[in-house]
């Protein structure tokens, strides 16, 4: 990390790999070592794309399609880029967002294949904007389904999900990772949190 | 037109032009011919997208970027297809849209150059039906600007955006209808409300 010059990361991993936990781990450290470090996540991370995340999730699961969802969650990272990461960056602050493109990748991938490239065409034409530097927590999935359930208290979103599709959604991660080498690091997301967090800003170094 | 298929049309012209007049005044005079109609309007025309148009439309002006706003209404857009346009096509329906994409393109044209190729990038990923019509009401700038004064009050866009903008405006659409005579009929918007309902009706034939 070049002083005075703003980098942007982000994490990404299945529900319960620990990644918003270790985002945030992450900004208490660089902060302590001096940083200006922003926080952030999407769906959301500016004061519109907050709005725009409410319409989306509000109301019933068929409210919208899952084009007019991906345009609208499209529309919330354009302005969460314009008026939250930018700004940032622009000063030399660090930029650390718990979830960006790679989630709309991965579950547009899992759950509607055919709207796989429309991701990355809406990415190229709208956004632009890729992270310098992607943590890819990486977890068993059995284990990521394990730590989702407990922590939602049985939420029915997890049961209905599976394991098969924690299976899935991982695999995806990997993908995006070999993928684009330069930009992904793989944590191993096993062990004590602070076992991962000494992972993590080992990863920037 | 061909029974038990639908057709859909789109008005289109400068504010002031007598568009959405005319889109009401056909709608009338197909209904009294036994057709099923819809008219509907665009930004909105379904309840998702009406909720997206006020998510744009409240607040300050300069609450959303152009990049944020052309998405947004993208989204409304799908959302109005899915749930109003097929739909009503899809039961033999004649449906009349008030605006529709090249409202988007004469728009964005005119007032950011540089969105124009995403405009149709957009549409042609994320929407992809075109109108089987477009009836373009053409009328003087100076005419059109003056009645949209008089309806609107002294409205202060109205006063903003003044005659060159006008003249732009009628310019775009011209230029988009000559570049698609298949779909496009220019309809004289001069004289009398009935003389250019008998236009337009006779456009149909």
């Amino acid at each position: 990390m070049t002083p005075g010059k703003g980098l942007f990361i982000s994490f990404e991993g299945i529900d319960g790999s620990g990644k918003s936990t270790q985002a945030r781990l992450l900004a208490e450290t660089l902060r302590g070592e001096g940083h200006e470090v922003v926080l952030t996540r999407e769906p959301g991370g500016s004061p519109g794309a907050e709005e725009i995340r409410r319409l989306v999730l509000e109301g019933d699961a068929d409210r919208w399609s899952p084009e007019t969802e991906l345009l609208l969650f499209t529309a919330a990272r354009r302005d969460h880029l314009e008026r939250t990461i930018r700004p940032a960056l622009a000063r030399g602050a660090l930029v650390i967002c718990d979830r960006y493109v790679d989630s709309t990748r991965v579950y547009q991938g899992v759950t509607r294949g055919d709207l796989r490239a429309a991701v990355d065409a809406l990415h190229a034409l709208m956004i632009g904007q890729d992270p310098d530097l992607t943590l890819l927590i990486d977890i068993d999935p059995a284990e990521g389904l394990a730590r989702a359930r407990a922590r939602a208290g049985g939420e029915q979103r997890f049961e209905d999900m599976g394991l098969a599709m924690q299976a899935r959604m991982r695999d995806a991660f990997l993908d995006l990772a070999a993928a684009a080498p330069d930009r992904f690091r793989r944590i191993e997301g096993a062990g004590g949190t602070a076992d991962v967090a000494g992972r993590v800003r080992a990863a920037l170094s």
